[in-house]
């Protein structure tokens, strides 16, 4: 792999104590090449603008997939991922249901590696601050026929990122528009799934929610998945969560809590959820809680659900009885190397430079 | 408007008598940037690369519409576009689905006319073939964050076609995989709309089918469209087609078809179509043919309808006798300035150069 290091780091630039996510990107990019159906011309580069041909079928056809993943420091500021192994086998997934090729696992992590590592000063150094990791995958060259691409370009950036949302949601059961059909790429993260949901999420924004909760696309009578969330409700006192379908995304962060409840003695269920259960444990109180979860969010928690015109407060806990932000810290403490790490979740980056 | 004209046209490389559809593209593009809501820096200039941002949002949230439409040549070598007004609307109704600017009315056909006379050598000149031109729209900057972009670029390329399949289909009646939910983006010409029937249709490809007869997502009972094309069945002396909705993208080919036959005293019934009544047809021998249209593909009869494992033949007409074949005639000979235009749909480009 070739290394071409910036000689301008716009680091000094960058003020950590107020983090504007999305608009300031690490110094570096890493980019690989899919051509004549071989992997070449890894290199890591300065950030910076890539020359793509007219025709490139990511404008045309939307071959594009792409996953998101953090880094953490801890207080001795060594740098950790969480789970990349899980992005690795999911970005596969997606491009595999996308007619795309997979990316060999030696590109992606050490690609990965050798871009952190390099870029390992705009990691932050605060608890709940990370890096935030974008690699994804899109088809560069093709053709003006419907059909596959050759060529693609795998390129992974970073941007040091704060709390996604900064205050409790109010989400709106979706009754009309979709995110995926049954058969189709919900649980995919294929470019194409979002553009989908602007539309209806403004609307929604419009009437003063947050995010949409997303239902199946025939009946509007299952809950899906938020806005870049899986979802979980307390309800009963069991932790329930809509099982993965090809309609859901299967959220690293969603698995993740499912694995540490389980181990930590919650009744967890993952299974088919309907809108009118949601709708009863808010009427009779039985739902204590629900929140959204995702790399981006990490967890947040709903603090009205909103069901045909009528909104539904969830009861209102103190933050030491919310199972959110039980599980909020816990995985934020293993994320940071504050506590064990009882599944190995945690891949250290060594300093290699 | 800028005009930048190539020095070096590639135009006598060009072998229009063996067109290799999509691998070779005509000398000029057309762009338009919308910048601070503003559409500006409407140029022509060579076809060739373009630089973009990686965290351009068409690469990660899908921000991608298109458009496909045509220029015919008549014996004089006048040049000819098919009903680009409605190119024009369609492509805003798909980019206001996906929260993007639409393009004004002068820009697009300002941009259109112009690079096609320019490029005018590059309009073939026989019956049957024509310059294939590809409007599109994707969401150049960005932010990491999924909501919409704030700056996008408008590119006009064209390609010399020829006939797009050479031979008459055999499709397959889609059972388990979906092009597009209810409340979704099918109606849309979205890039993210082809990339997920890509699987699907090689799995169909394998089974030596040339493409996939989508079916609705929730029950897969009822027939919507076909790979890039709308269908038309001619069922017990009706001509029929599945009645455009949320899952449909609305065919200017398709409309134009029923324009056509309207006035020329057919039988014409937009409706909801289920598979049984059509495999009922295949079985009574009372579906006399049935076929695709769209802009790329004009018209093309099935051969065989495959369902559940079953191939149904669909009777063996003379050409004389197919009603797709009588349509297609029609439709070619407008667009080829061979007939009257009893719509008003061709559009004669001016010689400005």
């Amino acid at each position: 792999m070739k290394i071409e290091k910036t000689s301008h780091s716009r680091i000094r630039k960058m003020n950590f104590k107020n983090i504007d996510f999305g608009n300031q990107y690490s110094d570096h990019m890493f980019c690989s090449e899919f051509k004549n159906g071989k992997w070449k011309n890894s290199i890591i580069k300065p950030f910076g603008k890539i020359m793509f041909s007219p025709i490139s079928l990511v404008f045309h056809y939307g071959q594009a997939v792409f996953e998101g993943m953090k880094a953490y420091k801890d207080k001795n500021e060594e740098v950790f991922l969480f789970r990349p192994e899980e992005n690795l086998k999911r970005i596969n997934r997606s491009a595999a249901r996308l007619e795309m090729p997979t990316i060999p696992e030696n590109i992606f992590m050490i690609g990965l590696k050798n871009l952190i590592n390099i870029d390992r000063d705009w990691v932050p150094k605060y608890y709940g601050q990370s890096l935030y990791i974008r690699p994804f995958l899109i088809a560069t060259n093709g053709a003006l026929s419907a059909k596959p691409s050759q060529d693609y370009m795998f390129i992974i950036i970073s941007a040091p990122a704060d709390t996604y949302y900064k205050h409790p949601l109010k989400i709106k059961i979706e009754e009309k528009y979709s995110r995926s059909a049954s058969g189709g790429i919900g649980f995919t993260k294929a470019a194409g799934n979002y553009a989908s949901s602007f539309y209806p999420t403004r609307l929604a924004n419009e009437k003063g929610f947050d995010q949409i909760l997303w239902t199946d696309s025939s009946t509007h009578t299952m809950i899906e998945e938020s806005g870049t969330m899986n979802v979980f409700f307390h309800l009963k006192n069991k932790l329930i969560t809509p099982k993965f379908n090809d309609n859901i995304l299967g959220g690293i962060t969603c698995k993740s809590i499912l694995s540490l409840a389980e181990k930590e003695g919650f009744f967890v269920e993952e299974r088919n959820i309907s809108v009118s259960e949601i709708i009863e444990g808010l009427q009779t109180g039985e739902l204590r809680e629900a929140f959204g979860c995702g790399t981006a969010v990490v967890i947040n928690y709903f603090k009205t659900i909103s069901y045909k015109e009528n909104n539904f407060d969830l009861p209102n806990l103190s933050e030491k009885e919310r199972i959110s932000l039980y599980f909020k810290k816990r995985l934020l403490d293993i994320q940071h190397n504050l506590s064990e790490d009882p599944f190995g979740w945690r891949v250290q980056l060594k300093r290699y430079f």
